[in-house]
């Protein structure tokens, strides 16, 4: 077996929520890291994404509220709105006598996978500098606020919110996750039988954590507090319904 | 300014398309590099999504044409189908006495963005111990096709592949990225005025490659070639109609 690097590192490695008062990223350092993470892989090298930089604690105040009043958006060092963007290849063409095709659903897809492939690069160059951060999943729950408020134009569309900074008080212990094995197909995707799942799940129904919050939830299984109360059915159709028609109003459908 | 570390792994790190025909990454590499990479960040520790490992030969060749024949789909060590996957997630409801409310458009792009930021701390993983990779867009274009040789379930869409493994030769030269001042907007979204325009895309316009690439298409601009050549409005018109049908057949519609 070869002796693999930063295992450790990538394997141990947890999200931050509580950011210290008196340390800050500069804008050199931000840009710094921005600069490096953007040569991450990106579609035809079109780098279809925007990031929108938070620090103004009055703009911070009016965001909280669409990130459902979670901490660390006012309590973090800068808060980065990543956006998918077409807007700027599209004046990019126009001021090129060339006729862009992206209005259109897969144009979206494009640029929301070259969002987030840039996203978790800045993710990781940022800790490997001992700069924490935390993603809102909130961003696409309340795009059409957080566009509003931060002046999107047509063709850009908030994917992933990140609240960034330097640790209080260190970072917390790793989250545990699913056994590889789980993940993990060869050749062709086999189905999960019940065993299967007991094996893929097991150990994490088993932790303290996860036998509190079914307690805590007056829930009899795990899976019941995500179904029930976490990700319920009516909350992911009703956001559903408002980030499509979002997309569909920045003109990508 | 802080002295940060890794700018220069980062921002020198390069796609590769030439992969060794001798040294191979073993399965308990692979593995291993697959669970540090599945700490990456999750929405809510779902984890959705799924590796499928294609290393035989006759299964490449299958796939190859999906992938327009691109020579890294036979030529790299082993591809892997990174997929957005709620069934995993959903079988696990139903062996716990849970409902699953995931059958919906929003539930897809959470799975999406969780493929997404798995996949780039996959790549960047093994970037840092010498094994390269290189994405194929093709993915989400032979969506419907990709499923079938693989045997995907409802509510699992392949997202990102990925040919993988060590160099041949080396890695190529990095390639050029807009400088960070036009990815980056400070508290509002600032509209791109023709002197941006010309600020961000002007090295690039200028590089030797993209004044070869206009010179060979014919075209009068870079842009054109973007739109007229490698991504036509009828092409993504066309693949957004696949790629949402396909969507909609695995349920999430």
């Amino acid at each position: 077996m070869t002796e693999l690097k930063y295992l450790d590192v990538f394997g141990q490695r947890s999200t931050l929520r509580s950011f210290s008062k008196e340390r800050h990223v500069s804008d050199s350092d931000l840009e710094a890291i921005i600069s490096a993470a953007s040569h991450a892989p990106t579609t035809g090298n079109m780098q279809l994404y925007s990031v929108v930089v938070t620090r103004d604690a009055a703009m911070k105040r009016r965001l909280a509220p669409l990130h459902f009043n979670q901490p660390t958006v006012e309590g973090c060092d800068v808060l980065l709105t990543v956006c998918a963007d077409f807007n700027r290849f599209e004046r990019w063409c126009e001021c090129r006598d060339a006729v862009p095709g992206y209005r259109n659903f897969h144009s979206f897809v494009t640029a929301l996978i070259d969002a987030l492939i840039f996203t978790q690069q800045f993710v990781t160059l940022a800790e490997l500098n001992g700069i924490g951060s935390c993603y809102l999943g909130t961003a696409t729950y309340s795009a059409a606020g957080i566009s509003e408020i931060l002046g999107l134009p047509d063709r850009v569309v908030p994917v992933a919110t990140l609240a960034v900074g330097y640790p209080a008080d260190g970072y917390p212990a790793p989250s545990d996750r699913l056994p590889a094995s789980a993940i993990i197909h060869r050749e062709r995707y086999h189905e999960y039988t019940d065993s299967d799942i007991d094996a893929a799940f097991g150990d994490k129904e088993a932790l303290a954590d996860s036998l509190r919050f079914v307690a805590e939830n007056g829930k009899s299984t795990l899976a019941q507090v995500f179904t029930d109360v976490r990700y319920p059915r009516e909350l992911n159709e009703a956001i559903s319904r408002t980030f499509y028609e979002h997309i569909s109003e920045k003109g990508f459908v």
